[in-house]
């Protein structure tokens, strides 16, 4: 089957976010002064040939660990978006 | 009350996202050959402080037109993932 899989990438707490700072001051000087914090994040949608949900996962998983993220700055997750077939 | 919002922005149906497509070769190049494609997306998570919640959505699509989006290239998708006081 096929499977989409959502892998969100996100900075881990206590690591600066100078996009989303930046977004925030923008969005301040725009005239939206209720904005009191901007975070930013990325998602891969991955669509991989599955047989088995669960090894995909744990490979899905290991193409964050070699390439998608940075382990010193960032967490991610993975949420399955759909399955077909 | 406070509220989270997730502002997730991505290309419109059509658009070729290079970032994507060089992920998924890379992928397929350290061995993952299940991996049929890939899209990127960008979300970022607005903390905003709302009277009415209704109108501060509302805010946040104007936010989206006037900053975070190109409406050339992305559509965007608003999710509100918290809500306190």
């Amino acid at each position: 089957m096929t499977m989409e899989i959502d892998v969100t990438i996100k900075l881990k707490q206590g690591v600066t976010d100078p996009e989303g700072e930046n977004t925030k001051k923008a969005l301040n000087l725009l005239g939206f002064r209720t904005v009191h914090g901007v975070k930013t994040m990325k998602t891969f949608r991955i669509e991989v040939e599955s047989v088995d949900e669960e090894q995909t996962k744990i490979e899905v998983a290991e193409m964050c660990r070699k390439l998608l993220a940075n382990p010193v700055i960032h967490d991610y997750e993975l949420s399955v978006v759909k399955r077909e077939g």
